[in-house]
């Protein structure tokens, strides 16, 4: 090895050893005869000292002459420092220098490489490897090697075996989105990524393997928002002989884990709440319980007072902000605006402020007493003190701009903590959703989510209402995970085929191989996946998933580092069967 | 759960136990009044017993109606065997059946799901989920489920950092045989699949995370021998501030914890070699060490005596096959029409007997009289009993076929015990190797691989013979790993390049990236990658690591299993701006 001891190894203990350090130059200081460099690896910062008088000559002026970043060798002799510096775990120590190599020099960097640094996010990912060097960017991954190994810990430890599925799969019609790699050995046939190993997990199971994980690269070529990636990582899994309570026991102990192992974190009950109440009381599918401020419908005490937006509306929704009866004029206006940008779309925002002598003041003063603005109250559960928000309009719509605001309340109010951590079992999702532009149903999960063996008659009758054995897990208002007890019968497979539209001879082409292995002694099973992006995020307390990959891409797709996706070769083409569209290369 | 316990958990110590069982029926006996199901999942059997009179009618009807691999769900008391069967851990006790549920009907499987089937290669493809549910099949993929835990343990509690690189990369020249994925998002452009990370593993070096592993799949586009997989898995390893000598050290430590954790073997020395002397003595880089038969240069004693063949020959190569001195003449001739084969191509074999009078008798008495086989045999180390096999003509041609005739010596007397391993390091390659075809030289290698400092003068003289930091990791004849030092400075990068007949412009678009983070402090560094699926099936006694893969593709890269690659459909390849070269879909 190039050096005895890492950079954050050496303690008080170490003084008179002779070591060899080496590692990137954080910084040069030169004051009064002296030198002081810091030197830094993934370990930790040591500092080193150079004195004139002591200091061989040479030496001293290699060492002035260090830039930023450069690599260099050192051999020296741990001695005490004389001020120390109880900030890093090497403080009470530095290396006097009696030789030095510069292993590689370096250019100036395009931005300073500290925790704080100058560089904009688009010169960061250009120079990821030199982003990938500050402490801060380098302390997420080292959070998602840990999360990956202490997740296979837990999964090996439960006896789930580790299969990997293939990369290059087929395409299904399905999966519009998929991304494909035209064969060369095959002309005119393609593989593709997949987005999930949905089908292979479950011929795992038809397989006996019983319990199977996988931390596995997924794909999908869609239209990239600001928190999606063409490429992400899931830890998917499997079961068999289950039901939905194995299933959510099993993996809440899995998050548990993780937890108590990579957080120090013990999380208390895992809550559960139907799809139906969590749109009901929080007006999405995966609500913050961070904070309460749950959905009350006023329906019937704010309508028929002649308020015309109420009495037209078929939803009408208050929250009660606590505490926040002190908002100002200014500070309401703004919520107003807030609610009425076209993201939010809100026609106006009522408001209720309950003063602390008992009495109301609302925007709607003109249509409602304080007798009536007391019931709302009482319904909302508001107490002096406190601020009661109202939206109205169709159900729907209601529903979702009032989950915005709650969100928006509990981030302006402090109660999105990044260090409380609330999870949250959403069940009982809808099997199928309509689809206005193709207008027919479409599998909310997927087409392998078994429906509710009480609502299948109701797949012939009102299909919307059936119920699915799917379940989310939510934590702090981000699904991290989903799944759901399969179909594991040919006949009730080929039901759910024809209720989304396909032909038999469809369902065929692409699944008859799922199918066919349902024939010969599939058992019930279910599984969850996890999106470890965002689970790592979660852990890390970021919203972006972007600082927990090594090497992501931007929002086109593109990694602009080694500069890809690019143009190929016209032979590479021919040789693949395929040519461009429209325009050469 | 569908269970209490599994089918390989109940003992004697179980017995009056209620319990509830799932699984599927490998075997259903009816006998004199009484019936015996055998139940299997993964964990094992248990045998499920039903008697006439004291079992309900209805539950011994449904019993004698099970088929095999039925999935069923069984209730009853666990009871003491009449006859126990200490060939199963579950061998001391039954199940008295008191209710069972047929969870999952079965068709008559295609082949037999015992360890001995009657299933041809084929048709195991194409259902492999019934493959997978033989036992010895599943049991190769729970060592590769335990191998992969055990690397990652090794490898975390040496401080490596498990880090994700990215599967959409960027298409090189030189990466002929890159999987290619168009972007729909960038119109003409693709991605690539990527043969190996080495280039993130390296900027990852430049980052500072100074040790890098993951296991990952990588992918090749080339024409599938026997026993080559269009995506393979590797255990891919970086180290910063390394010489060889670390490197080695640390991952024999690797190899060392795997044999001792999954194998329960004590790996004894890891010999090391050069690359010369391993073409020398074994006549190939991957010399099977479980056997000595080491090729002894014979021409200073055969040459000159007449005998045409070894005086025009180049090289005249001997080896002892110790105690085959009693070889009949019908086995002799067998070798020499072996080595007549196109594929070794040798023109004829010659042979010395030594007879255990201390005579010889050789396929050349006519020009080599008994000194002369004399001093034959004593340079080969040759005793009586034994046998001397010898092969001539120019040397890269005689090494081969020599290596090929050892080989199967080895194998035909018994040497190559699948149970020992042999364990060695392959050193100092060439860097580069001359390629007739392209008139030009390769890099043995990878671009990337450090020239030895002491040669760097000669690849402006006599590029050939410059060798390499580079090794290889060999175990019984099959190469498991390889790796190199790095070169981490842009100057010997360039030149690098301009060797292996790169245009300035053209190493800029390719490598920039790598190159200029180069010159922002790269330290030295090196690192290995290992055949995951090469290394299980070596463990697991294996010539071939499809067996090791879950679904694994045929030898024109078919899934047939799912019948994969496949058409996609017209308005697919529109969106990915491609048409197909000649017809249509």
């Amino acid at each position: 090895m190039l050096r005895t001891h890492t950079c954050g190894e050496l303690r008080a203990e170490d003084i008179n050893t002779e070591v060899t350090l080496a590692g990137w130059v954080q910084r040069v200081r030169n004051k009064g005869g002296l030198i002081w460099v810091d030197l830094r690896d993934r370990y930790g910062v040591t500092q080193l000292i150079l004195e004139e008088g002591s200091t061989d000559e040479a030496l001293l002026k290699k060492a002035a002459s260090l830039g930023r970043e450069f690599v260099i060798q050192v051999e020296g002799t741990v001695i005490e420092r004389t001020s120390k510096n109880d900030k890093i775990p090497t403080g009470d120590i530095e290396i006097k220098a009696t030789s030095l190599e510069v292993l590689n020099r370096a250019k100036v960097p395009p931005f300073i490489i500290e925790d704080e640094t100058d560089g904009g996010e688009e010169l960061r990912m250009k120079y990821r490897y030199l982003d990938l060097r500050r402490n801060v960017v380098r302390n997420k991954l080292q959070l998602r090697h840990r999360m990956m190994q202490e997740t296979r810990k837990f999964m090996d430890g439960q006896d789930f075996i580790e299969v990997e599925t293939p990369v290059l799969i087929k395409s299904t019609p399905e999966g519009a989105r998929d991304f494909v790699v035209p064969s060369r050995v095959n002309p005119g046939e393609f593989y593709a990524l997949p987005q999930s190993p949905q089908t292979f997990k479950q011929l795992l199971m038809v397989s006996g393997f019983d319990r199977y994980f996988q931390i596995v690269k997924c794909f999908r070529d869609e239209d990239l928002r600001a928190d999606r990636q063409p490429e992400f990582t899931q830890i998917d899994c499997e079961m068999s002989f289950v039901e939905q309570e194995d299933v959510l026991n099993t993996f809440e102990g899995l998050v548990r884990h993780l937890f108590t192992q990579v957080k120090g974190v013990e999380l208390g009950e895992v809550e559960r709440m139907t799809f139906a109440d969590a749109m009901k009381y929080y007006g999405n599918d995966k609500p913050d319980l961070r904070f309460d401020m749950k959905f009350v419908e006023l329906n019937d005490v704010a309508q028929n007072k002649g308020f015309g937006v109420f009495d037209s509306a078929e939803l009408v929704l208050g929250i009660c902000a606590k505490g926040a009866g002190e908002y100002t004029r200014k500070q309401l206006d703004e919520l107003t605006n807030w609610v009425k940008r076209p993201q939010i779309g809100a026609k106006g925002l009522i408001y209720v402020k309950c003063n602390a002598d008992g009495s109301f003041k609302s925007s709607v003063d003109k249509f409602f007493n304080q007798d009536d603005l007391k019931a709302w109250a009482e319904k909302c559960g508001a107490e002096a003190g406190d601020l009661i928000l109202v939206l109205s309009g169709d159900k729907n719509t209601a529903r979702k701009q009032m989950s915005e605001l709650r969100l928006k309340m509990g981030e302006d109010l402090g109660l999105r903590d990044r260090e409380v951590f609330r999870p949250l079992w959403v069940m009982d999702f809808p099997l199928l959703e309509w689809d206005e532009e193709t207008a027919r149903f479409h599998a909310m999960h997927h087409p392998f989510t078994s429906p509710k063996a009480e609502d299948i008659p109701l797949l012939e009758t009102d299909p919307g209402a059936v119920r699915a054995n799917a379940y989310d897990l939510v934590i702090n208002g981000v699904e991290i995970g989903g799944g759901s007890i399969r179909i594991h019968d040919r006949a009730t497979q080929q039901l759910m085929f024809k209720h989304l539209g396909f032909t038999d001879e469809e369902a065929q082409k692409q699944f008859g191989f799922l199918m066919e292995a349902f024939e010969y002694g599939a058992p019930p099973h279910g599984g969850i996946a996890f999106g470890f992006d965002r689970l790592c995020a979660i852990f890390g307390g970021s919203d972006s998933i972007r600082d927990y990959i090594a090497f992501p891409k931007n929002n086109s797709g593109r990694d602009v580092m080694i500069d890809s996706p690019s143009s190929i070769a016209e032979d590479q083409l021919k040789e693949l069967h395929i040519k461009l569209e429209s325009k050469g290369i």
